[in-house]
């Protein structure tokens, strides 16, 4: 197993990550619960629920709330049963929330815990490597109509126990879409790292020592650009690399691209606009692009959507101040750096990026 | 106009008391804001928002959203609105929200304001003598249909700008609420705000000066406990003397009985309970239930509600561990304690005070 400290301005944590430890995720805990519950989703419940459940020891009253497995739980309608779920099995202000599952569960579970009788303790239990990213940073919410993660706060966890034995019931669309993490993270802080990824071969077969290095060096990476920056006032938006598209895609794509997967495209279109930049450095485009070709990524999805919908939608994205588009980009791999286009820049860059990438 | 700067962990507030502050809201802010919501209710629209609004530099693009003038507007789906039309509005990580009203309006407004994009700058602009007591200490909050303000969390206003003229619009019932909480703050921690509260005339009627100094004390003595004690963990359980009992019976009463009408009564309670304690000592209850009956309490409300029920909703209060009812007494005025109660003890207790009362 291995352990990582995770510190963040008032507030300290730390992060396990090895094989088999579902089992231990009650005695793991330095406090005990007299209360606890879980909210899981319905492809991990048969998976692990039982395991992590029976993990408490029996003096805590531990239950379980299960919600559909898609982006559609961030809904408010579940935060709110979660609540009403919380409240009729008598969970108190001393009681412990558990997030087991992927992104969309500790997106939820947190928020839930965040607003519970005004804040309780919630510990991260991931399940997919997507969430590697997102269970670290305490960034919690749920979506509005309007936007994705729009109705949040700020809530840190007691824990994040990862179990990389979970990650094997994994489908070929959400290693794609955790892997697009891992580069991100690469990109902004590790060119080893950048290299290791470039040379896996299918992401399902990859070893379980690389998993563990893949899940250790992302967590680290992301960690301290947060303890840096809790609140996102600053260098915290360097994690946005490759977001500002992604999310626009995922929003136009219906939640039918997977989180990872647009985040990915939107890396591209990162470092296209960093060459326009910095035309004398070389960034690997190309190879970055023959590794989205080889691990499958939708590359071609762009076309099916109209620019102007998508500038639309970049320009509510959260971290835009007043009316340009903030876009981050990189002086080079591990130097990020962020710079704001005027709405109609981006029009424009992005037309001559979609040609350019038809070429391909 | 007084002011008073409230210190809490790591944030740090002014608070502005005076005549016709309202016409300088937009101006009394030390940061400029281009986009700006007001968030306001019914009956309070009509008579300051024109006020607030034009109070704001034209370089501020200020819009507003009023919601119906009841306890019923911290309802979730309210609460999204709230966020819908934040959204239309362009409001971004670096615009403000306005609290114009009572605690109703500040609970919920707050919230949003803690919730949208993750966490916005707010301030609390209060229209009435309770919101004394809500607005200082950044608890907001909307409703569950289990229990009030189940869905929230802490999130500290810029300032809070009171503008004593608006008060002058209030009904006899809101002036019972607020002086409740000014009485609630005396009996925890001052004996002159006591002794001068005793001696009021008619609430309407008292005189400018007077009515500032209940303020500034009601929210000096608030403050002094929330810095020591910003999310709730030991002393501010003070603050909630008469609510475990009052919050139980504004929820019986389905929000017919004002909050401070019935933290008045509970606060009577508590003062039975704090003489069975200490039967040597002397406390003020005969002329507390005297001033009671002189401003027209509604005493009597306690008889049309079964006991059993009342205690059923005290069971499940927030402040409560595990399965003690937790009350706040007195061992003598300015000395707050908690005393931790078995369920059957408080049904026993409540049956003799119902009889006590009812012999007055």
């Amino acid at each position: 197993m291995k352990e990582l400290r995770i510190q963040t301005e008032h507030h300290q944590y730390p992060v396990y990550i090895g094989s088999k430890l579902r089992f231990d995720v009650g005695s793991m805990l330095n406090k005990q619960y007299d209360r606890v519950l879980i909210i899981t989703d319905k492809n991990v419940e048969p998976l692990y629920l039982q395991e992590v459940l029976q993990s408490f020891p029996s003096s805590s009253q531990v239950s379980s709330f299960t919600v559909p497995a898609s982006e559609s739980s961030k809904h408010i309608d579940v935060f709110y049963q979660c609540h009403t779920y919380a409240m009729e099995n008598g969970l108190n202000r001393q009681s412990l929330i558990v997030a087991l599952g992927g992104g969309v569960i500790g997106d939820l579970a947190g928020f839930v815990a965040a607003t519970y009788m005004r804040g309780i303790d919630y510990i991260q239990v991931p399940t997919t490597l997507l969430a590697h990213d997102s269970s670290v940073g305490g960034k919690v919410a749920i979506n509005h109509h309007i936007g994705k993660n729009m109705i949040g706060c700020f809530h840190q966890p007691q824990a994040v126990i990862y179990d990389t034995d979970t990650l094997s019931t994994l489908s070929n669309q959400e290693w794609r879409s955790g892997m697009a993490e891992v580069v991100k993270h690469a990109f902004l802080a590790d060119e080893v790292l950048l290299e290791r990824c470039f040379t896996l071969p299918a992401f399902p077969s990859m070893e379980r020592d690389v998993l563990e290095y893949l899940l250790m060096r992302g967590i680290e990476i992301k960690a301290n650009i947060v303890a840096q920056d809790e609140r996102e006032a600053g260098i915290r938006r360097y994690l946005n690399l490759g977001h500002t598209l992604g999310h626009a895609l995922e929003a136009e794509a219906k939640y039918v691209l997977s989180h990872g997967e647009a985040v990915a495209i939107g890396i591209d279109f990162a470092l296209f606009l960093s060459q326009q930049h910095h035309p004398s450095l070389t960034f690997p485009i190309e190879r970055y692009r023959k590794w989205l070709q080889q691990h499958q990524y939708p590359t071609s999805i762009l076309h099916d959507y109209e620019i102007t919908n998508l500038v639309e939608r970049m320009k509510s994205d959260k971290k835009n101040d007043q009316h340009d588009i903030r876009m981050v980009t990189l002086n080079e791999v591990g130097d990020p750096t962020t710079v704001a286009y005027k709405v109609n820049e981006i029009k424009e860059q992005l037309l001559v990026y979609k040609k350019e990438v038809s070429r391909v």
